[in-house]
């Protein structure tokens, strides 16, 4: 159990420390990359040694996040982690997380791992705690800091389109907006630019794309060999499981993925009609009622089909 | 020219006014909308007699903002135009157009049309327009007139992803969020759905993608063989345009749609490095500095070489 701390409290903490080594979780996105960088710069104007960590090298895409930033060698004198509901999602650096004298976070279901605990799970984006943090660090925003934390907060919300998206996520974007944040920019090549690979993969994927239940299910699969023929790296797999969903008329919309071992990973997402985790669970999965999934290792014909049986008995209604 | 006024002049007109005539744009969309049908359950509720008009049908994604509501018919006494630049873009209500007592918009190149003219082009959509008007008309919003500006708010915008999106856009965000707007149904109903003939259509028109001058340039066609096969309307269409400017590497996107007579209209899209009004205008089209089009009424492969023609002699440094 962490304690729990009040922003104050936890900007006190930070103000009391040096030598900080920041934790990212594993597979970084916008929220922990955007989230740990602008921490860092704030620690770093006040003076202090700073640096972040992720198991994962920080996808290419974030370059201008991160870009002409160099940060001191040190031995961690106090550890932070930010957007890290649980030191397994540190993948390499598990150990390192469970020395942390600090987590910021905004899921609630975060395992209280660290000796103090910042959690606001009212919060879209962990970017929106980092945010107050800063605020109450007295650190004026810069443009870099408020691009760090306006990539956080698209990135969540969806650029404010999930129903995560409060009133004070909408407010702050207004701040950082003002603080020089070049949102437009970064909207584009976080939303709207896709790789050719990525391009190639789809048109394979659209072109298998099956309905079932009158059209109420649709499945789309996506095979190593179309992975192989688009020239796709896993950078161009984001995104791509919730396109079936997207259809109209879609209760339930299901991605399958072929594994290395030729296995699938299924990915299930749904609207109000149906529950995902319901759904996920009957194949021995689990997850959250929009959005779960689960192995199915099978060939794909079987595996097509188990999931048509997970569908069948876990959605009322759903019969053709 | 118009007599210029200010918010609380233009709600001044509109107070002391009755039998109020809210004209929408040609093609409406969901701005014009939402803000007309924000405007005329805001004037509903002082007791006024009001009706929006439009020379085209509302489009059925809009039914949320519409349905329920039925308007008197009756003889104008005042006439208002919302999110209309032009007379022109007014269709068959053009001559009525021509009447209009006052016009609130956001467009810098409004024609100045009306007697009177509310124009603010910071805005990035008319929906801001008519929000500071309804609050300057006193009344208090309700989730459905929050409901008519958020649409607005967010189809001008980009859901705030555009450079249009200022920090009061999202000020207003929080506000209509907080008066009770569904923001998330609706942003997946305006963003994230697509019908079944679309994504076919989707998956055709990425197949023949091409690619010119090492990848800088890519070109997407749309047969009207594709549009039968997928079984395509014309509200299939919308959004299409900037699919081939959103791969990565690509200066200029352009989209070929045959039309009926055989001969194609492109549209191009064009980042910081290519001026696609310079493109539209070698082949004697217009239009803007990222997004402009022409009409080039050729067979296909000679379409094409028109359009790779232009690019060569208006992007500089474009060649292979």
């Amino acid at each position: 159990m962490s304690r729990r701390v009040s922003v104050e409290e936890a900007a006190a903490l930070l103000r009391g420390a040096d030598d900080i080594l920041l934790l990212l979780h594993q597979y970084p996105d916008g929220d922990t990359i955007g989230s740990a960088y602008a921490l860092a710069l704030a620690l770093t104007a006040l003076g202090k040694r700073v640096r972040p960590a992720c198991s994962d090298p920080i996808p290419r895409k974030y370059d201008y996040l991160t870009e002409g930033l160099t940060f001191a060698s040190f031995t961690p004198q106090f550890i932070c982690a930010v957007d890290v509901a649980d030191t397994k999602l540190l993948g390499s650096l598990a150990e390192t997380g469970k020395q942390a004298d600090l987590c910021i976070d905004h899921h609630g279901t975060n395992v209280e791992y660290a000796a103090n605990l910042l959690l606001d799970d009212s919060c879209g984006a962990a970017a929106m705690v980092v945010y107050a943090v800063i605020r109450a660090l007295g650190v004026p925003l810069d443009r870099r800091m408020a691009e760090c934390l306006y990539t956080g907060l698209a990135t969540d919300t969806g650029c404010f389109k999930y129903p995560n998206t409060t009133p004070a996520a909408h407010r702050i974007a207004a701040e950082l907006i003002e603080a020089g944040a070049r949102y437009a920019t970064i909207n584009e090549s976080m939303f709207d630019r896709k790789s050719r690979a990525r391009m190639d993969l789809e048109r394979l994927a659209l072109a298998g794309m099956q309905y079932h239940f009158g059209g109420r299910c649709a499945v789309m699969v996506i095979t190593n060999r179309m992975v192989e023929e688009a020239g796709a790296s896993e950078d161009d797999m984001e995104g791509l499981a919730p396109l079936p969903r997207q259809i109209e008329g879609v209760w339930v919309g299901v991605t399958l993925r072929q594994k290395a071992d030729g296995g699938f990973k299924a990915s299930i997402r749904t609207g109000d009609k149906a529950n995902a985790a319901d759904i996920a669970a009957y194949l021995g999965g689990g997850g959250h009622r929009g959005a779960a999934g689960c192995a199915v290792n099978r060939p794909l014909s079987e595996a097509i089909d188990c999931v048509l049986e997970a569908v069948a008995n876990r959605v009322d209604g759903i019969t053709e």
